[in-house]
């Protein structure tokens, strides 16, 4: 009853999870055609409009999304006034929060508006998530730069450096396949904020503060807590230990898939291609090591547990220079297309999510009043 | 399917919603004793201890909360930096998001550490409501006060003057009525949020957005807006032009009561008494008359449609000089209880909230890539 496991309580349009035979699908695109083949601004175009953008459409839709990507100055002023040791994703969660108060239409809910902070947001985040990490280093921020695309421009921003060709790929193709995952925690979150037809920044607050959970985005940054161990103690030594210990191996299982994560399949050999030419290529060997001790172990292999999209996003991460602390911002930045156009079609046909609960409590009880 | 609609999801101990025969109980407590009996901070010890305090108790309790009162000087300078024509209640989101980046704790979910949050952010709100409300008057904030009770308090930091006697037995029964209400979509959605182990200001964030939505806190605000139209056209002849051209009366109907909501009950003779020497008195002759002219229509009579909880909070509020948009700010002050008790028991026996979606676009496209 409790964790609604397995029930399907809504229609949509934006993706099909099917967890029998691992496959993911955007709008009727797989996503393993999506990875090879797209880039994270043709997932966002296709998510939020159901359409795949021909040529045209993309250049006129790359060119809005660049003329947004400064944040106001009272969002860096927020930024700036926090505690710089707290956690990335609760200033970005604050962030996005104060930027409704920037915006004289946060709470017009009608549906192109709602559209136009959605662009506004996922041309945002990438900045304010660069900005966070300069300015916790003691560095001033560094303003967007449109002649180069999303992914390379973020890090850009958050590097301060020149980003390989490499690199840019790998976000980029990061950011294509964790865009949207049917009615994930997150993405249902952000439903039921817009169900009492709120506006789009507390839908999109909302989904932040439910990402974060290690139950959730929170989980890449536990496998990559992990892999550091494991590196430390050799992959199967960590592996028996673990097991010996009752200690749960992250990345590994799914609510949905009861097969590989098809994601999986793709950032496997990401993170194996950016360790080939990586200083630190182990932290690769060291994932894949785990995996393959799990692959040997009857209570995984009895259980279908495969890793899932956090397993193999870890190393590869880390090998990109993203601080642990910082790897749900990615997650953040790549799925908030996924919330924006869940939210959007929430608003198009909505019902307020209300469910009941059981009382379990007593009854019959008075007051001395 | 969608909405959830009479689906019982899960257990709780914190309040039952007899939606039949329009009872509400907070932990075996009745409403109607506790609205006679009880104030806010007898009601807040009883959802978060599931016990209601002896005076020992209470008195350790108060001092607590007392102690908690003043906001960190970094919440207050996100404040100060907001625009102070956003919305009250997306400064409140964001005060709160920004309080966690000053606790060192944030992020630890353990039940005693869950606890000392909610406590803070209880005796906090008032204070971040109260502030805003100043500085976006041009004023500066005010310092609580320990020798005032959490109504009190609130209404002198938020007025600068010394409240009536009857101002604060009027706040603190609205406190006391909202301060629960089973899985409403507010609590439904910190539940989610705790779901994926996030912490309570994340869950406490994501409830404040949710409850912003005019189909949930923000409906005592539409339904004042109705009565000022109403008082200027005549209760009857606001009435029947709101049935002629199709327009929803707010305040009136409820997903769950299918009688009177009882906290109805308790509203409706509170803004008699308030009205009563009030030389606004007429907003309750104004509610009480569109309230006779549903009473006496069809539609309303064959769908048992009664004044909800929110339908008489709208002009007691108006009358305690609460602006508008600021009503649900209030009632945020009162449901953090009922939301923080909630995400302890969540927090208590979790499972991830994560259900399935109905896909219903298309298949089986392809990129040129």
């Amino acid at each position: 009853m409790s964790g609604l496991e397995g029930e399907t309580i809504a229609d949509t349009q934006k993706s099909r999870v099917d967890g029998k035979i691992g496959e993911l699908i955007y709008h009727g695109y797989n996503i393993l055609d999506l990875g090879e083949n797209a880039d994270f601004e043709e997932v966002a175009y296709l998510l939020w409009n159901n359409e795949y953008p021909n040529a045209e459409q993309l250049a006129a839709f790359d060119a809005e999304l660049k003329a947004l990507r400064t944040i106001p100055d009272v969002v860096m002023t927020v930024l700036k006034a926090l505690p710089k040791d707290g956690h990335p994703v609760a200033a970005l969660r604050t962030a996005v929060s104060a930027m409704a108060l920037t915006d004289p239409d946060a709470d017009d809910v009608n549906l192109e508006n709602s559209l136009a902070i959605a662009k506004n947001l996922v041309a945002s985040i990438p900045t304010i998530v660069a900005a966070w990490e300069r300015l916790r280093k003691g560095l001033e921020p560094l303003a967007p730069r449109d002649d180069l695309n999303h992914a390379a421009n973020f890090l850009y921003m958050f590097t301060g450096e020149e980003p390989s060709a490499e690199a840019v790929d790998a976000i980029d193709k990061y950011l294509v396949l964790l865009a949207d995952h049917g009615f994930n925690a997150s993405t249902f979150s952000a439903r039921v904020t817009t169900g009492t037809l709120s506006d789009m920044y507390s839908a999109i607050t909302t989904a932040i503060g439910t990402l974060k959970g290690p139950a959730h985005g929170g989980a890449t940054q536990a496998a990559m807590t992990q892999f550091i161990d494991a590196q430390k103690m050799g992959p199967q030594e960590w592996f028996d230990d673990a097991r010996a210990n009752g200690k749960r191996v992250m990345g590994i299982g799914h609510r949905v898939y009861k097969v590989e994560d098809p994601r999986a399949k793709i950032l496997r050999p990401l993170a194996e291609k950016l360790a080939a030419n990586h200083e630190q290529g182990y932290w690769y060997d060291v994932a894949l090591g785990v995996e393959q001790a799990a692959r040997k172990d009857a209570y995984f292999i009895d259980r279908n547990l495969f890793p899932n999209v956090d397993y193999y996003s870890a190393p590869a991460l880390y090998m990109l220079g993203i601080p642990l602390d910082t790897f749900t911002s990615l997650f953040t930045m790549s799925r908030v297309v996924g919330w924006t156009s869940h939210v959007l079609e929430q608003m198009e046909n909505n019902r307020l999510i209300r469910p009941r609960a059981n009382y379990v409590g007593p009854t019959g009880l008075k007051t001395s009043g």
